[in-house]
């Protein structure tokens, strides 16, 4: 048996625009980034049995992903790093492989992964704006204070049950996860929220965003907010944040073969401050 | 005859994402903003006579505008700052009136401007993004110094015959420019170059990035690229950047209805520094 018959495991880094999307989940009648990509790796290989893409996590239908992480194992000539090339001839423009690499086989996008992080932008001035309108929440029915965000924020740090945020149909047995960071930064308009947990709940990043932004505004304290998943008050948390505005920045891991240009941090900040001179 | 069935003027500041537009000018068998709009004017309001719509100035297939400007004069009861709510429901998702106002009668979007203000987005970064990608030139092939092309930009700056930058096709008369503003920036692996002039030639601002490109890289240098528009070598003018990294940054007037916060600085920058925490 030559060495290029031999099963490896490829890892994606994975970029896609949610929009036209039904998230990463495949599923019936619905354009989905599993199928999309599935279909071009099993097109691309001869291999008795359909090869299954596994990603780091789902994200909902209309969220970005500015890298994603996935894995595939495969019998190939093809080298690893040269999936991302034959893969992308075959995606949408609004779906690519930013680099593919061979990853020991015990190493997985999901359960290897230390943690995910999201970021969440809105767009707090009144006139409508094209450029940012796929990439953020257009929120300008009120003035948002960022510290009063930040301070409903900090005490989130650490490993809490989150079951407040957590929206049903959940995969996971259980709803604690470990917030290992958290920010909200205003530049001019644009307000950036980033949270960063060893996992999500599904649907969790929405419904903090929708209340954070209730924080921001005034119409609840953050103690009010602090209480609310304390004491997994779910039936309190009423808002969910549009899914356009969040976006997958990145996913960690202890070993990753990608250098940190292609995952570290590929969402743009948008900046409407006036230009320099 | 009542005041509301008196002529008015009206001026729009109109923002487009050119990717799915043949440019700003009506013409047949193509989908371009004027046309839409003019389409979206004469649906609205009941004229013997087609209404035309006035820009101030034509934008090439695929560019971008953040702040274009345009006027059209009309007999209606509808307020001329209405006209924006009014013109956005027919309109495509990538087309947006940011505001309306009525204008003096000898007020001229085109002729009444005092400058027009042209960015160009690089990104340098190898690794393609789709964030970037319908907004940005994606340059990898060498390295850009951008204070040579800063200082073949500065030159530019006054009254100067600069037809080696003009395209064959142009309406001018005269290829006389006066260049009032010129700026490079880098904020990491993104390039902006900004041009500020009373008015452009036809194809002026990709000419000369085409150009700008070549002395970033080293292979022109500074003195070879001002020889060339000083002497009017049309025929060393080989490189046009694409159309997609381009956009109308503003249209600069004496007497302007609308609040900066419209017009003034409405393309956002894209910054992909890390996040800071």
């Amino acid at each position: 048996m030559s060495e290029s018959a031999q099963k490896k495991r490829v890892a994606l880094v994975v970029q896609y625009l949610g929009t036209a999307f039904y998230g990463w989940q495949r599923q019936p009648h619905y354009r989905t980034v599993q199928e999309e990509i599935e279909k071009a790796i099993n097109r691309t290989v001869s291999s008795s049995q359909w090869i299954p893409l596994h990603g780091a996590g789902r994200t909902d239908s209309g969220v970005h992903a500015a890298a994603q992480v996935a894995h595939f194992d495969v019998i190939s000539p093809i080298p690893a790093e040269k999936f991302a090339i034959v893969l992308n001839k075959q995606l949408g423009n609004d779906l690519l492989i930013r680099a593919s690499a061979q990853v020991a086989s015990d190493w997985h996008a999901r359960f290897s992964a230390s943690y995910r992080r999201y970021r969440y932008t809105l767009y707090t001035a009144n006139p409508p704006n094209l450029f940012l309108a796929p990439f953020s929440w257009h929120y300008y029915y009120a003035p948002l204070n960022t510290a009063s965000i930040e301070a409903a924020l900090k005490p989130l740090l650490g490993y809490h049950d989150l079951a407040a945020f957590c929206r049903a149909g959940s995969e996971r047995s259980h709803t604690w996860v470990e917030v290992q960071a958290v920010q909200c930064i205003r530049k001019g308009s644009i307000v950036e929220i980033e949270i960063q947990a060893d996992g999500f709940l599904y649907g969790m990043v929405r419904l903090l965003v929708g209340m954070l932004v209730k924080v921001g505004t005034g119409e609840l304290s953050t103690e009010a907010f602090r209480e609310i998943w304390q004491e997994k008050q779910r039936d309190r948390v009423k808002y969910s944040a549009p899914a356009k505005g969040l976006c997958l920045l990145r996913v960690g891991y202890e070993e990753f073969p990608f250098p940190e240009s292609i995952w570290f941090n590929s969402q743009p900040h948008f900046n409407l401050d006036a230009t320099e001179e």
